[in-house]
């Protein structure tokens, strides 16, 4: 297959990290991307080049390109965490040659090249080789969430209560924990925003599904955490719904935050539950996750292609955005609620 | 030596927990305490009945008889964590019929009859016989501050880092903690609200003393958390002040709370540090440490007493207050910066 020289691809704006830190999906791209030409990256000596087929879109993503991610941005370079595609040219390592010719799912978070483009530079160990039972939406969303999913699932298990709490219970990532939940004998208690919701997840797993925006919201969290007693509460949210959940929440919890969807003030309503009932505050990252744990990675990535490839897994899509629109339309499409947004180049 | 029926003691007002936490020192003692009489309590099987000499106050004690303390009141009872001593009844077990006639420091924590009286009830097992060298105002605080240092700085050691930061800087439990740390090498840096605590806490080992109250308190803090990259933050304070602390400080650092001197919101002010640096939020209580950690609980207790005796630690004594006057002069005297208010029966 023949390598072109310039390619089309959704470039970042920024520099660094931001400032003003914002919350949520942005109005406009304008402030963040650009669609513009850059140059086909060349592969190094472990890399490989894709030639994207899907690039999905996380919440990761939206906090990366505005600068609220935990690594920097590069001004001019293409975004996106991950996406699935067909190797088309590789570096000199062995693994990485392996790989030629292959459609694999892959994530660019090592190379820092992004995956909205019609070329992608990765590592190529992290590089999973796709079944033909996988489909390219699932191959697309293969690693961050199903990764993050094994990993804080994993946090639960660990703990050994069988009910946990999430926030944010509606996204693909906690509809995946969910899965794994139920399998397990596990009763996870989500939050969400719609009344809509409920049945699906309920119908997935979820023990009791509670929507943060029903008036009596308080008074049936600190109802349900008095029957289930969780001790894990998975937080995407953070602000004021997150400090009522931990506040509610039996001693020995802990609040392990992995995104920030709200800005609002994230207080700790009780500092003498620190003391007194031994509850405490953390954060998960994958990255760090994957540098502490890599001899779990293998066999987590395993797991999630058979996840998907048998349907127990199987990603919501809400829209595949054509590269030449995203500018346009993300904005609308990533506000709708419950599925995934893919773009292809 | 012939035990009353009938003694004076400073008794619980509440019950429980307070509906309505308040920060501080109050200003009147009448909410919270009453003078009356109450019968002798007489030792169980494993406990001693002590002839208070001397009782402490401790910010516990503080926030126990305001009803905001890990431990519910019982209307009535004596207030008062610890005290010192004679030893003028045991029940049968043997080694509480050791302790007869000596002078020991106790705390009442387990036997739940309070030390602001002039008998008191505490389990014989955590009693302390005093050597002579100890002076009764060392042995009434010779439990909850010391052995409060002693953990936390176990914490400081084992986080490896030299350097550290606490709040409230100018309180005996850190006067305490910066005296082991000068020994050992380590570089406590703290934060006081007035401008004449700076030389006698550099002189006793702080490596900075940052005055919170100053116009540029948070670039110095910023400035000294950058030179001395402090991992652990031991704070009594929570609130705004140590919300700016932990924001300031680097990756990987734990904001361990164990007071709660500022009732004004603790705010995380930046989730993302969570994530991203591993920063965490716990609390440290002594209670909990002591049920954990029953195996370093002797040899903690005899190098308290040994630096008593030989005078690497002093406890500063702001008044000495007879029980008959507490009711009218604790508020004004618990007022008063630096040193300990102790009840004399």
């Amino acid at each position: 297959m023949s390598v072109p020289s310039e390619m089309k691809a959704l470039l970042l704006v920024g520099d660094g990290y931001t400032k003003t830190p914002s919350a949520g999906v942005p109005e406009t791209m304008e402030p963040y991307l650009k669609s513009g030409s850059i140059a086909v990256p060349v592969p190094g000596f472990s890399q490989v080049l894709i030639k994207v087929g899907l690039a999905s879109i996380n919440p990761s993503d939206i906090a990366f390109i505005k600068g609220q991610y935990g690594q920097p941005r590069v001004k001019g370079r293409p975004a996106g965490f991950e996406g699935v595609g067909i190797v088309v040219a590789t570096g000199d390592d062995a693994y990485a040659r392996s790989l030629q010719g292959k459609r694999v799912a892959f994530a660019t978070g090592l190379s820092n090249w992004g995956s909205w483009a019609e070329y992608a530079v990765a590592e190529a160990a992290p590089c999973i080789p796709l079944l033909d039972t996988v489909r390219d939406e699932d191959g697309a969303a293969m690693i961050v969430n199903p990764l993050t999913a094994l990993a804080m699932f994993d946090i639960v298990k660990q703990e050994g209560e069988k009910a946990f709490i999430m926030t944010a219970g509606a996204s693909q990532l906690c509809k995946l924990i969910i899965g794994l939940a139920k399998e397990d004998g596990f009763r996870p208690i989500v939050t969400v925003r719609r009344d809509e919701q409920i049945t699906s997840l309920t119908a997935l797993g979820a023990a009791h599904v509670l929507n943060e925006k029903a008036s009596d919201f308080e008074p049936r969290l600190r109802e349900v955490m008095t029957a289930e007693q969780p001790r894990i509460f998975l937080d995407a949210v953070t602000g004021p719904l997150a400090s009522a959940i931990f506040n509610a929440m039996p001693k020995r919890s802990r609040w392990i935050v992995y995104g920030r969807l709200d800005a609002g003030p994230t207080v700790i309503r009780e500092p003498g539950q620190l003391i007194f009932q031994h509850k405490r505050v953390e954060g998960f990252w994958l990255a760090e996750w994957m540098r502490q744990f890599r001899d779990k990675l293998g066999p987590a990535v395993l797991e999630a292609q058979r996840r998907f490839s048998d349907r127990r897994w199987s990603t919501d899509v809400t829209a595949v955005v054509p590269m030449d629109e995203a500018m346009a339309r993300l904005p609308a499409e990533l506000a709708r609620p419950d599925g995934k947004v893919f773009i292809r180049p």
